[in-house]
């Protein structure tokens, strides 16, 4: 049978490298221990392993210090732990439609209690914000802005530098609100400083660009966010037993129960692997570029193709993700189509995104997403676009 | 160099079984897809696997439905999906002074911020709650009622069948509080359940007794409990994408953001394996008189060796796990020994546990402690014997 081609990646990345995968399987066949909870060589090890993993997760963002990043089980939990240890009564929120719903329910949770308020700001009909009219919608009782990095239905990526400078620059001082990027799309793929965006607060799981496998995430919490930071979850710490109040000390506030050592270790070797001697900054760099080639070659390709509408195609591609849609066929039956008969995989539907379908002008029942990984080859384009011309032609 | 031997089984088992482990390498490699979010063959058999899980894991807690289990990251974080997802202001909580930190710890952070109020029933000097002291704390606003089957300092297993069929029988009607149980240091190890027990929500690790990976865990909710559980972490699930609400449905309402499904795959796989053809009750059987009788044999030579103080030893030993102390020798001081000189892996400190050790007196500084798995050996034990003989003796 014909090799099958995976266009996933958004969902996550498949397969993890070979480097991930046996980093986890030695670990936990000859290491593995419980990390601060042991008195013994190993279990020591294990809590080095993960102060290894943050200072290395603290480079790839640029940030100052491993004390910053806090391990999660996944982007999600990552998000929650920011957005419900942030937030108190009475603050306001401002965010955007395109927003995926990983940060939009918890938002509209706490909304529907009470506790905050919030704007969406609209998007265009690529998905992107415009920065002037999102900081039009900053009040002084404002607490967040959160904005996403880039998107997962059209890869469309937001002007995270300019917001953050200018919310910098137009709220000095202790008003100013904490800015929460979302980094599901891009950790791993494009540079994101967030020193230079001025990013107090970035999420994303390990098991996309991260290179790592599923059952990892992080938290990046600035310095001085860290006194408003409030655990979520509660536990055991392996520290201050004695005491029923989680530790003080961001991360460890916000890490109760046992780490998954194994896959952090994998993650480890998956970042160190990926940019092996170079700085992380650099092996970005190279990475962004690799993926806008691919991405410049995935639209221009999908535009060529009679009957296909790409929804929301941005103006400047630069990830590798597409919707799409044929009329007279459900996104669903073609995601089928497409695999049983090309064994080809990708997904169908809203892409857990609630509100950026009406700027897109999505179909009621979504779009076709492809999502095309690092490696994906010429090969694997050339036989989706083969596929589509055939359905669109025997339509 | 001699094989090291590991006694912190109760932090997690190591290593885990090859078969988990090579389940999970073996689905990354080939078969890797995200769950509920694809239109294509392997991420609905991603699910199909997930379901098989959650069938297996009611077999043995002997579950009506497969629709009653949740999959967490972790045992704490099940019983945060728990606590904080089904109480609610005004409610009374009762619990034991011999509870984990991660049932403490989300009551405490309630209490503190004044949503609930509780009430801690002390224990005797082996960490075991007196049923009719416990009940009797139950007043016309408790809401749940909160014990832990197990001990992880020494191994206690308190009467759960006892508390949960008179709390049953003395609270009939819709104002019977819900019964919580923490098997993180029996599931897989004991048999217990939940039907006989009359147990509303039970919570486990998968790493431990469950014989999976690190990075899983389930929440067991009896279907009378469904309507009374919120989500606690707000995402993602791959249906009702449109909605910013989470899914009402439990337990896809507990589940936002990716599932780690090579970890669920690899915990599936060990679950099945360990009782292979048997009914899973028949093997927890089994496994409870193996445990026995290694509890009985390790408390039995740890009584004999002068010098050593066992901190609460239960009435019916039934669990190999053991706290002790040296007279001169500081907790951790004496796992560092028996790492160092000795090659044994043990823990020290409080274990997470913060209440416990007022009644078991144990020194401020903790214990030390045993903990055996199911394979541990004779020839480990004696080797521990003899390291312990050797230290008190040189005392």
């Amino acid at each position: 049978m014909t090799q099958r081609i995976y266009l996933d990646h958004a969902a996550t990345r498949f397969p993890k490298p070979a480097v991930v995968l046996d980093a986890m399987r030695s670990y936990s066949q000859t290491e593995e221990a419980a990390a601060g909870r042991g008195a013994y060589r190993r279990s020591q090890e294990a809590s080095q392993f993960i102060w290894r993993l943050r200072r290395e997760i603290a480079e790839w963002i640029d940030a100052e210090s491993e004390h910053e990043i806090s391990l999660h089980s996944g982007g999600t939990a990552a998000l929650n732990a920011a957005i419900l240890g942030y937030l108190q009564p009475g603050d306001h929120v401002v965010t955007t439609a395109a927003e995926h719903n990983s940060v939009l329910r918890p938002l509209h949770h706490l909304a529907g209690q009470g506790t905050i308020q919030w704007t969406v700001v609209p998007v265009d009909a690529s998905g992107r914000v415009e920065p002037t009219e999102l900081l039009s919608a900053v009040r002084s009782d404002t607490r967040m802005v959160a904005v996403l990095h880039a998107g997962n239905v059209n890869g469309i990526v937001q002007p995270i530098r300019e917001i953050g400078t200018r919310l910098r620059e137009e709220h000095r001082g202790d008003h100013k609100p904490a800015f929460l990027c979302d980094a599901a799309q891009t950790f791993g793929h494009l540079p994101l400083s967030v020193r230079q965006c001025h990013i107090d607060l970035l999420a994303a799981p390990g098991h996309k660009g991260g290179c790592g496998p599923l059952g990892t995430g992080f938290l990046y919490a600035s310095l001085n966010v860290h006194a408003h930071l409030r655990p979520t979850l509660f536990g055991g710490t392996g520290n201050n037993s004695e005491s029923l109040d989680m530790p003080l000390e961001y991360p460890i506030a916000l890490e109760a129960g046992n780490m998954n050592v194994p896959a952090l270790v994998g993650w480890l070797a998956g970042l160190q692997d990926r940019r092996s001697e170079t700085p992380a900054a650099e092996h970005l760099e190279a990475s962004s570029a690799r993926l806008r080639g691919l991405a410049q070659r995935l639209y221009r390709e999908l535009h060529e193709i009679p009957g296909i509408r790409l929804i929301g195609q941005p103006e400047h591609v630069q990830l590798p993700v597409a919707s799409l849609c044929i009329d007279g066929i459900a996104a669903g039956e073609l995601a089928m189509i497409l695999d049983t008969e090309f064994g080809i995989e990708v997904r169908s539907g809203l892409h857990c995104a609630a509100l950026i379908h009406a700027a897109l002008q999505s179909p009621d029942d979504g779009t076709l997403r492809i999502s095309c990984g690092e490696e994906t080859s010429d090969e694997e384009l050339r036989r989706l676009v083969d596929a589509l011309r055939e359905i669109t032609a025997g339509d």
